[in-house]
């Protein structure tokens, strides 16, 4: 059972770690300057506490602490315990969830390990957004692909607003850093993997034929930009979502679903 | 071409619709109390000129007249022409995207001839996001759906966020208000449609085998609550987007787009 203490005072040190989420992810005084992980509300606490990402300490109103009860049993962690008033005063604003959870960042997954499980992943080169990543590992989860791996120039998976817009699942379904951009590719391609270049490109292959390989790796660019000349000659084929004329292209996060969709349509 | 007048003081009366932008969708002073459509940057108001939306007038900086200099030719409506720092203090913020053009709202279309031509559409039911119903947008443009039918408790896709998350998409995807709910669905029906009522159910058919029709409907619920058993049973059949156990349903936009995608997906 986690250990409750009650917080009364929002000066009170032991919920430093809590204070001022707006400005959370950044942690000049961690290795690396990036902040904790933070798990916001009863569900993505749940999760974290189902992952490899171990809380260290929650803060929440007792409500959450009742709901967790289960989830907690055997946990000796501290939980925070405070009103919702108290605790608005602490993070800087008033916290919906009224549960939050920290962690510390474990060492990174290696590609080689991420990958050798795995059927379906997603390969990511310049997606910076915080939301989009979210949305990506949300999606990913839901429609079973099993991992991601990042490349050149993306957005931080364990910044808060990904780990909240993902509901959690950044926690979940596995990730790690290519080694070298796009030389990394050929890790992948060597596992057996089939890389499929997604563009919108009238002229790619459709990706609905173009997949057959029984290892799918997806890689995806940035809306707007897309993938880079050199990501795309890396791949094994270029392959297009079938769009309206006239049309922007889809939203990253998107275009990951129909293609996680189209793995797993006839089940 | 387009009269430009420069306004150098942000008290201008003549500027009053572009006022404190962030409450635009409150008009006490308009039939209906509901805010002009709006329309912000370049490529959402060329598909605002390209639309039914006649805008009465556009507020911008002098380089974003430039660039619209082709889609305003032969338009008598007044361009507002300002610096950056004047539109901030009119509109309540820094605009980046630098122009902005504002239309009344048309009459209403009417859903028996929004589904005429159709053979792709979707009907929401309690779908209250405006963030949402412009993705839904978006993604019903890029992927060839044809209209959008609004059941029950959904929000307003003429709402500033809506237009501006579906990139000017909701002015050109033909929308109409279902009379009645759910039994407004047997206009729809009538018309030859099969109805296919999306659902995370694992019960309910596969998506990819369940959609037979030549024309087809596909009935969307909230995220969260989904649809309700009313509208479900107005249904022909219950279909699912086979998805991973543990996870959440997808966001509805994103469903939606799979459910479009289905449809396209061989082309």
């Amino acid at each position: 059972m986690a250990v409750v203490i009650d917080i009364d005072d929002p000066a009170d040190p032991r919920v430093a770690d809590f204070r001022d989420l707006n400005s959370a992810d950044r942690r000049p005084d961690l290795p690396g300057g990036k902040g904790l992980v933070v798990a916001e509300g009863v569900v993505v606490v749940q999760r974290m506490l189902a992952s490899r990402f171990t809380p260290f300490a929650l803060f929440g109103v007792g409500r959450r602490h009742e709901a967790l009860a289960g989830d907690l049993a055997g946990l000796a962690v501290p939980y925070y315990r405070a009103t919702a008033e108290v605790m608005a005063e602490v993070v800087g604003f008033h916290l919906n969830r009224g549960v939050l959870a920290v962690a510390r960042r474990p060492a990174e997954l290696v590609a080689d390990e991420v990958l050798d499980g795995a059927r379906t992943v997603a390969v990511l080169e310049g997606v910076n957004d915080h939301e989009n990543i979210g949305s990506l590992f949300r999606n990913a989860a839901g429609l079973g692909a099993d991992a991601i791996l990042f490349g050149d120039r993306c957005a931080d998976p364990l910044y808060r607003r990904a780990v909240r817009v993902s509901m959690g699942h950044v926690l979940r379904v596995p990730f790690a850093r290519l080694p070298g951009w796009p030389d990394g590719l050929e890790t992948v391609r060597a596992k057996g993997f089939q890389v499929i270049a997604l563009t919108p490109d009238a002229a790619a292959a459709n990706l609905a034929t173009a997949m057959t390989g029984d290892r799918v790796a997806l890689l995806l660019g940035a809306e707007g930009p897309g993938l880079t000349e050199e990501a795309m000659r890396a791949a094994d084929v270029r392959a297009r979502i079938p769009m309206s004329p006239g049309t922007d292209s889809l939203n990253v996060a998107t275009a990951a679903a129909m293609a996680f969709y189209e793995r797993v349509r006839i089940s």
